[in-house]
């Protein structure tokens, strides 16, 4: 029997590419999608490339109905998910978060980074951190988990191997990254529009993103001593794609290339490419893959590692629901077998 | 003397375009720039490509201040030129209207199409449609230009000789445009974010659009007679650029090339291509020129006109420029002598 | 027991796209891809989006190991399939071409447009025109078809329950049409790089181009009597997708919403959005489908059809999946079910 | 009386910037274009932008007709300039090299890097590295000119304060480096076409790239000892633009925002942001400007610069126009004098 599945806030970016992998996913079903400023409107009227797909309205978000979910994603800003989860937990239903709310473990940071007070912090502790190259087992056994954030993804990904065997120097690690405009949502926005975005290239947030803490908190985990990436996000006047240029400086002799393969060899959303290799963020285009190729130019010290994904896969969708089929006890892989689109 | 420039409501794209434009005018002087939400900011904070041109902050909007002006333009939203226009030119100073508010001449067509009460009706009459190639005389003598819009620029333009001269079936024009989202403003809209128009390519407005009868009038009094004009916009996934495709019968025998380059021969800022050609709207990016090609496929009885613009110079504040300096009597051509940035 | 499929000529964006379609078809296996220029490279060092789904080499193109295939598809420029296709058809190997080899029927009209003598005009009337919306039972018992051109698909769906229907004026048929730079292949050219023709747009080919020989041979079919449509052509600065806006004149009353719903009511692969709407290429990225609204602007005569495809996939690849399911008695949506990629 | 300018090779992206830029500088005149392949086309017709206002063809290259300039601009590819330089310096004509004959003082670090034999050793010593801001006065007195590279350009006047007052660990100097597909030149090329480069980010060239050795010789000149930056190139989706992000470590004191300040103050064609801003490429795209912001995040030891230059502009023909003015005794500002095209 499918698994009935919800989704609160479905009219963004993260929403509609869950409805794009589900749609076609033979062991749940869509029942509960939500939104409150849209509650009737049919769902392929605002996203017509699902017509013929999801026969459904948007709905008012609404408790009971919600609670007759076995699974439910929260595709909302942050700050939403918090205030429900714990009445859903109560109820037996399980929660993915594509939202910060349950991804940082100290609460002051969550709060300082966020803006707003946490209205579940006795949550924050049960909560998994969603990604199943790091902590499978866990996801497998969780209730609730927070899925990790775009840049988090394509950038712990591609340090994992460095930093989980201590080769290098762990206060020279710089996440130069660039990210397509669907990760800034599908909010009315004047600096998003295509006349302001387009043709265009900038960094922001130089000073602080919400992503450092979350990155930090990750590495340092893996390291097991505290870890403080520089970390510079830019935007690029595309729609879909991250890519991760992460700079650090070797300590111990390694073969990088064959340390990367055998780290992510019985990983299927994990591809190392063949040594000298650039990969491309098309190649990962409406895939749930993340393609890592680590260069040691002139074999000197200095390692660069190049790490893509779609922000909107890898980075958010795709990971969720490659959660929800370790949390059902479904094959991990289900609805997530297609190829990226090239060109 | 320089003389005295306002703008009102500078913010936007057309905003900015005359100010790029005006900075290096020998003639004039932008004395006073308004925007209301953005009074006290300086106005290269905002538009940075103006650092080092332009030492002014926006001002909020104030009679007294614009009326100390010799030309005002209007570079606002519709509905806010007819409000201000009245005071300023009884106080002597001259009107751009960028917007619509003075462009269709019948009271009631133009209500039905803005959805709002005409605020000045008298001043419709006295305004002087500004397209210095169909009127330039009336242009120089006249107090208030209506600027004509981007669409009916590209459109009328490229129409002109055939209608002018009673050659084409004139209940046989259908004109399939294509426009650059700088054309729908600087407004934050889901609709022009780049992850919604980058990439992709639709019509809009197909049941009616506010150019539709503003083309039918000018065609009409060039006609004599009543047209009605087929039109049909397109979105195009970039900044600028209009390209308007042209299609209509003949009905007598011409030779069409030479009929278009004799038309323009003395028009600066409207480029007859040679015969078999085929305008790129990056040959205009950034320049005051309007392109055509025209052909006849086949030699057959079916004229295809291709015209294309920049929508924000042609089609906005170039033209407004090149209007601005009939009415004050300088040369047409003083700042607008740059080519088009390519590529 | 899988079928074999063998590719010619995998190195282009058909090719490509073929793959991406056919890893996942559940009823076929790729046995065979050729590319003379890159024999023995892995086809996904070329295509990294298809790493992980696809262990196979480029070969150099042998007739021998092609006539092992069930099924072949020349995915090559034109003039590479007439000269393979008897040979392989005699070897009981079925065959879609997705050049344009087989899809006029007048040798000397074919001739005159794609400028070479044809090699196989005795194949010709044998062909059939895979447009299986006009002609499934065709298709199906087909060994050779010819796959339909990008632009001649959008825009014969678009007119298709007109034309049937006798209801509009056929000297009367205008097709702008609209394509992203995919369509003209993965050659090493200077007018689609992307330094010049992004952020740029232009029509192309107005004197003539070879999809309106091919359109106009199909509506005349249809018709039963010779049209002509005008069709001018467009490039769009995007990768994937066509829009074609049509315009005809009605000639007898009808309810055109109605008509287009009920021709295409049990058409999987074309979808009539509801009245008043406008289709966007996105909404159709990366499937295949054919979405269209059918306006009359005023209630008056003039019908406006608007028409959107992937070129590379109802405009191509996708359609010729299609096509090969019919063929091989397959179910005609195998591996076609995935929605468009938005946004 | 205006100086005679001939261009060699004037058919590819700076070739055409030098032409948009010249033809309204009142000081020259441009009298040779040459281009071997388009001899007898003109110039126009490759180049529509410039109708109107450049009624010359392109010459076969001839170096009787070369030396009646005052100065010729080479816009060839890498191994033209040097066969030729010699013969025209000694004719008295001054040469400005765009592309990397003369850059790199050391001949076998050259040679190594561009693959080819150097044809004119002994003008290496000679030519003067255009880069005013770094150099003026040789640039005056200059026979020879080494147009510096276009990401040299925007590295090396970022890094510049740093480096010359000694304030920064030069064993850590990482360069992120982005670029419009412009600066791959008009080469028909697969990897730069619109449906490759379109919609995609990718990294190069990660195991070294040309302008390495370029960058490190001009930082290691300025420092005094050997600097060896870790460069790292990326291909943006656009067309015009470089962004430079530039990663350090300080090792002393400093107030950077008014050190960037005071260095810059004289300096017309560079522009530091106020503390805190984030350049965008659009903000210079057509202008010879190169904007620079300086960060500290966290006020730590780190030290982020972002550095934007449109790389036709200030990153080739902007900075070679600059250089003429000064080699030739202009204003040094002539023909620059225009704010970029935003948006």
């Amino acid at each position: 029997m499918k698994r009935k599945i919800g989704i609160v806030g479905a009219t963004g970016y993260t929403g509609v590419e869950l409805l794009r992998l589900l749609v076609n996913h033979p062991g749940v079903e869509i029942t509960y999608v939500t939104s409150r400023e849209h509650a009737g409107t049919r769902v392929d009227a605002m996203f017509p490339n699902l017509r013929g797909f999801l026969d459904l309205d948007f709905s008012a978000p609404a408790n009971e109905q919600l609670a007759e979910c076995d699974l439910v994603f929260f595709a909302t800003p942050n700050g939403v998910a918090m205030k429900s989860a714990q009445a859903l937990l109560d109820a037996g239903v399980k929660v993915i978060d594509l939202a910060a709310d349950f991804r940082i473990k100290d609460i002051a940071v969550w709060e300082k980074w966020y803006g707003m007070q946490h209205a579940s912090p006795q949550l924050v502790e049960e909560a998994v951190y969603g990604m199943p190259e790091l902590n499978r087992e866990q996801v497998r056994g969780a209730r609730l988990v927070a899925n990790p954030g775009c840049y988090p993804t394509a950038v712990t990904l591609g340090l994992l191997p460095l930093v989980e065997n201590g080769l290098v120097d762990l206060s020279q690690v710089i996440a130069d990254t660039k990210s397509g405009v669907s990760g800034a949502g599908r909010k009315a926005e004047v600096h998003t529009l295509l006349a302001e975005a387009g043709d265009n290239f900038k960094a922001y947030a130089v000073a602080g993103h919400r992503h450092q803490p979350e990155i930090a908190q990750t590495l340092s985990l893996i390291a097991g001593c505290p870890v403080k990436p520089t970390f510079v996000p830019h935007l690029l006047p595309m729609i879909r794609g991250i890519h991760a240029t992460l700079y650090t400086t070797l300590t111990a002799a390694a073969d990088l290339q064959s340390l990367y393969e055998q780290r992510f060899a019985q990983e299927t959303f994990v591809d190392v490419l063949p040594a000298g290799s650039h990969p491309e963020t098309r190649s990962v285009r409406g895939a749930n893959v993340c393609r890592i190729a680590v260069h040691r130019p002139g074999n000197e010290s200095r390692v660069v590692v190049l790490s893509v994904i779609d922000n909107l896969v890898k980075g958010a969708a795709g990971q969720a629901v490659q959660n929800m089929n370790l949390m059902l006890g479904l094959e991990e892989r289900t609805a997530l077998g297609n190829p990226g689109l090239l060109p």
